[in-house]
């Protein structure tokens, strides 16, 4: 089943975007260093999706490249599909732009393709799988 | 509880994102059109949540000026909240800064309230309840 599965917002100062969600009344969880990403993270539930609020730990990190250019703000939209090998080849026949062809494996073992924002109406669209690939 | 309701996206094309989001799957609703924000709007259902494509239907639309100044892209996101008049307390308490001080009431009876991107992390965040104030 499809869901969002998260949305990333890139910001500059993770003490002051979670003290605004706690204000809301959401739960934040613990922070956490993403190494190969230079960023560290507080994830928000909300639902059956999450916040994921990200906030550079290096200036040649591509969230820290972002706020640079464009400010904080809605990184990435995260959309949970069920066989994601199968929605990327639908993509490629339909000329879909994707950031790169190959599914790749994140840290915790979900797969992961980005689409292009110039086919997804200017969002830059991450479609994860939990499960890895002839499981599912 | 807590939900991610809806994430409003400016598009210049409905056909061309519909289309895109058809092909990976999703299924869209029927066009409306909504006369009071000059938008042409398709609804995804994804999950608990929804994506709303936005096109305007005049040059004066805010989604047109969005268009113009920033390209397609992320327009809101939509959290839906039990309390809204607490919440809207809570955060006024807190110094959050919002669209307008007051609860509006949507075209579907829903109340809502937009805070301001600069006290939530660069995203346009609207905040939602479905049933009127005093009958939750």
């Amino acid at each position: 089943m499809f869901s969002i599965d998260h949305l990333g917002i890139a910001v500059k100062s993770l003490a002051q975007a979670t003290q605004f969600y706690r204000g809301l009344g959401l739960e934040v969880l613990d922070e956490e260093i993403v190494p190969q990403e230079k960023v560290r993270v507080a994830m928000v539930p909300v639902g059956e999706s999450r916040i994921e609020l990200l906030e550079p730990t290096s200036e040649d990190s591509t969230i820290a490249k972002f706020l640079a250019k464009r400010g904080e703000g809605l990184h990435h939209v995260a959309l949970h599909v069920d066989n994601l090998e199968a929605t990327v080849e639908r993509l490629k026949k339909n000329g879909t732009r994707l950031i790169s062809e190959d599914i790749k494996i994140g840290a915790g073992g979900h797969l992961y393709v980005f689409v292009h924002p110039s086919s997804a109406g200017g969002v830059l669209l991450e479609l994860v799988q939990d499960e890895p690939l002839g499981v599912g």
